[in-house]
């Protein structure tokens, strides 16, 4: 910390200065807002619509037919091995549109800001937002900001709401399964809730466990191209894990489901982590895996459609959809045993996302 | 609180239970995520979009030129005469869609809720938001609820997130006022910050003064039909008062603003007010007025354009624009001064939205 001489021969240290930390008067429209906004926001994101800094941002969209998400995120601890709250802020909502078959268009942002945030922390979360919105090459058009007092809002919670552009001639949602699909999932599960609980527990280096975090579109744009209609089922399966998410879809659709728990793609690390910790896998979010539900016929076409991209290389069939059991999901076991895989009650994994 | 025999003799307060607060479990996914949402935010909002509980909602827009505005709500206290969070975080996105020009056409709602939030609380911000919705005719169609542990989100925080369609021909926006532009309010000035800080004083029921959030449509809709292009500038006052606006319209345009004290509609009540609390009505928030700046030839159809709505009935010509001191805003006081109406560094009503 640097000093000024105060009297000849003392020093004082120099207080924190206002250039270092979030403000409360940060967040009351006044000049501290307007600099907080272009000096740490605008220059991460800067785009056309968002430099005008009207009220609300102009569009123009390809088609009429849109989707429209909107996700708050209030991850503990804010940066986590594999990303941060911005990184997960944009995949998350950039994934919820791809699941609807939705190409993503834009997105906004708003920020509640905790009083004291450190601003180096903020710039991390910021130009990781931005960096995953140009990967995934999606504008964030309109953003907001406010700011509470210090021990209101642990550190900084982030909404963001995505535009996407419907595909013409398929429409997944959680009522498409059918009797007779299989149920295949991109990549292996478990990664985000334990690099998220091995950070909690201080053993994040130990296992060496990344968040999956990542934009899910470059996976179904190209499903979606090949097989259209016969994509019955799009799910990303976070918060609640795999096995909520087969739970929603099973009710949903009022099917049954099974799933072949020795074909379930269960990192080492993770089960080593969940084993540990006492957590089943089957429940511990993901961010950047999906499931899709496809008919059986067109099962090993999906699989290999899905293998064919960077994320989707361990993608694997495990499960299909019965008409016994409806609204059930079955685990066939590594042991030649059945056991029923039930929507849990509360919180597992609490502030996961 | 309701009692329960214990042992012959003696009672035992029942406990809150489950049904009555929010609990860190309603946000992680299981079933309690999935019961908060049926039971507690469904059946305020329900629509066909909203009803299918995919990971987005779909929905047609009649046009391709689009905007899209994002706030977040943190005021405080919750409650407040005249509104709450909810109907505030409503009508806060639809203007800021109404001053681009744009039709809002579609909302979504994020809620970070804190565990302890009591569900009654909780149903009269979701109700007054579906209320305000309603009576504007624009749907919620996507939703998302997360939940932090006690003490970190002051009861809730909303973000609303708002598509509109713009108005073909008129692009009003911060960069639009020309030299020779009459100023106008839609209607008196100071009342939400003023009944917000009023509550949190507790002199509230003294003062009588309530928030003026409203959406205003209704007022933007005839102008922009009657005056198309000549809609050089609308915004809405809110965080940093009419004095935050203009400043930030004077600079974005490159234009002076000139205001005559002796035009400005400020209620006895809110003059009363801020001289106890020693604050200037110019800094205080608005939720349901906006200021519009139209060649000086349409000013007085303009002005009778507004008082034709029942929100404009008290509109006002309030200043003008002028080549003199670009990126300032000088008021002409009532005795016959002039003095700079500047733009303050920090916050003089924090969590006032």
């Amino acid at each position: 910390m640097a000093t000024t001489p105060l009297i000849d021969g003392l020093t004082c240290p120099v207080p924190l200065t206002s250039t270092e930390r979030v403000q409360l008067g940060h967040g009351s429209g006044g000049k501290m807002s307007a600099s907080l906004f272009r000096e740490r926001i605008l220059p991460h994101f800067d785009n056309p619509a968002l430099a005008v800094l009207g009220d609300a941002a102009v569009f123009r969209v390809p088609a009429t037919e849109l989707a429209i998400s909107t996700d708050s995120f209030v991850v503990s601890p804010l940066e986590f091995p594999g990303g941060n709250i911005g990184s997960l802020a944009v995949h998350g909502t950039l994934n919820d549109l791809a699941m609807m078959g939705a190409r993503p268009f834009c997105l906004t942002a708003g920020f509640v800001l905790e009083e004291g945030l450190p601003f180096d922390l903020l710039d991390r979360i910021v130009a990781a937002m931005a960096a995953a919105a140009r990967r995934a090459d999606v504008p964030i058009v309109a953003g907001d900001t406010k700011v509470v007092e210090r021990g209101k809002a642990d550190g900084l919670y982030i909404n963001t709401t995505g535009v996407g552009v419907l595909h013409v001639g398929a429409r997944p949602g959680p009522r498409g399964a059918r009797v007779g699909d299989a149920i295949l999932v991109s990549g292996p599960i478990g990664r985000h809730g334990m690099a998220i609980m091995a950070t909690r527990e201080g053993i994040g280096f130990e296992t060496g466990i990344e968040s999956d975090s990542a934009s899910l579109w470059p996976v179904v744009a190209p499903l979606l191209h090949r097989f259209g209609p016969a994509i019955h089922v799009l799910r990303d399966p976070t918060r609640g894990g795999l096995a909520s998410a087969l739970n929603e879809i099973a009710q949903a659709s009022g099917v049954g489901i099974e799933l072949k728990e020795s074909s379930l793609p269960i990192p080492g690390a993770v089960q080593a982590g969940c084993e540990m910790l006492g957590l089943d896998p089957l429940y511990v979010a993901n961010e950047g895996i999906l499931v899709a539900m496809v008919p059986e016929a067109s099962a090993t076409a999906a699989l290999e459609c899905m293998r064919a991209d960077p994320l989707g290389v361990e993608a694997a069939i495990i499960g299909r959809v019965v008409a016994a059991h409806p609204g059930f999901v079955v685990l066939h076991t590594a042991l030649g045993g059945t056991r029923i895989v039930d929507l849990l009650p509360g919180d597992q994994l609490p502030r996961i996302c």
